[in-house]
């Protein structure tokens, strides 16, 4: 069975984020006055393959960790679906 | 009132996405046979203010265009809900 993970992977609610703290800044200076602030992290979208729902989220769970993310610095959650 | 949106901003489904491909790639030689495409874009979370929702969803509309993401290369869609 195919599978299609979303995968949002963000900067750590402790730790600084430049990226969206650039942003916030910009958007200010461009007439956003109402945006309080702005994180920026990866979306991901992953394609595969899995006997079931279970296994799918068994090895979308171990390809974050192994590959997609930094877990010092990131955290991550996912939607599992069927393709 | 405050909101959040939470947006994606993914390469358009006709480009080609040399991230999410290098990680494919990268993916199937670690032991991720399964996997058969990872596309990769941005998450982004904003916090901002607001008279109702309907008023948030055309500024996040406005910022999108204006600055987060590039039309050209980028597609993206957002859910809104109240912080």
């Amino acid at each position: 069975m195919k599978f299609i993970a979303e995968i949002n992977v963000m900067p750590l609610k402790a730790l600084l984020d430049p990226q969206g703290k650039a942003v916030t800044q910009s958007m200010k200076k461009i007439g956003f006055s109402e945006v309080n602030s702005v994180r920026i992290g990866k979306h991901i979208t992953m394609e595969l393959e899995a006997a079931d729902k279970e296994k799918a989220r068994e090895r979308v769970n171990e390809a974050c960790h192994k590959i997609l993310t930094n877990p010092i610095i990131e955290g991550y959650e996912y939607t599992i679906r069927e393709a």
